[in-house]
């Protein structure tokens, strides 16, 4: 069994950040899962495009507010507490963070914490 | 892309219960995420044995409070918000809720949906 506090895993290279967002990964792939697990905060009044093209991504909102547009079609989907979106189609995605959002993200395949966000908003796939 | 809103899903048959938790699973096998999620809500005041054989799952407490006891070993891990834990050896626990807890859960192999529970605390494997 594994137990992890987000309070101290923040204090650790777990923490991974850039000047708007932080993710503080609990899960990766080397605990065996099958799957990664986030915590990721979004500054409000930011902005961020990201597409994993390599990836599943689930992402439940736990506090703060915002919205999530679908680039293929234009849709903007309200984001606030209890809602979850997930990009079973790999979707290219903006998010917008109007108050500062915490969120729970589950990757598959699980992320091994050396991925860098690339200038097309994926990351590599992990071979 | 999918979205979902817990609010809105917790009126349907994505809410399973019995008398003491309920769980919204915002996402199934059939999702085709390769993991499934959960808002799983625990009573205070209960008591609940699991044993998940065929999966494996991690937790992810957003509020309440109580503690999980891994029944391989006896250790009594505290549960707070902000604590994870992940049964990375399909570990039998027992989970003591004091007040009541708000989980956000993830499967892999993703819950179909039609899983119960069995009488030694598991479900049975997707196959």
């Amino acid at each position: 069994m594994i137990v992890r506090d987000f309070h101290e895993a923040n204090k650790t290279d777990r923490k991974v950040a850039n000047e708007r967002w932080e993710s503080v990964r609990l899960l990766l792939a080397d605990d065996g899962m099958g799957f990664s697990f986030h915590i990721t905060t979004i500054e409000g009044g930011s902005e961020h495009t990201f597409h994993y093209k390599n990836h599943f991504e689930s992402v439940y909102c736990i506090s703060g507010k915002g919205s999530i547009e679908d680039l293929a079609t234009g849709t903007v989907h309200q984001i606030r507490p209890g809602v979850m979106y997930a990009l079973d189609k790999h979707d290219k995605h903006t998010l917008r963070c109007e108050d500062t959002m915490v969120l729970a993200c589950c990757f598959n395949p699980p992320v091994t914490g050396t991925e860098v966000h690339r200038a097309d908003g994926s990351y590599a796939a992990a071979d």
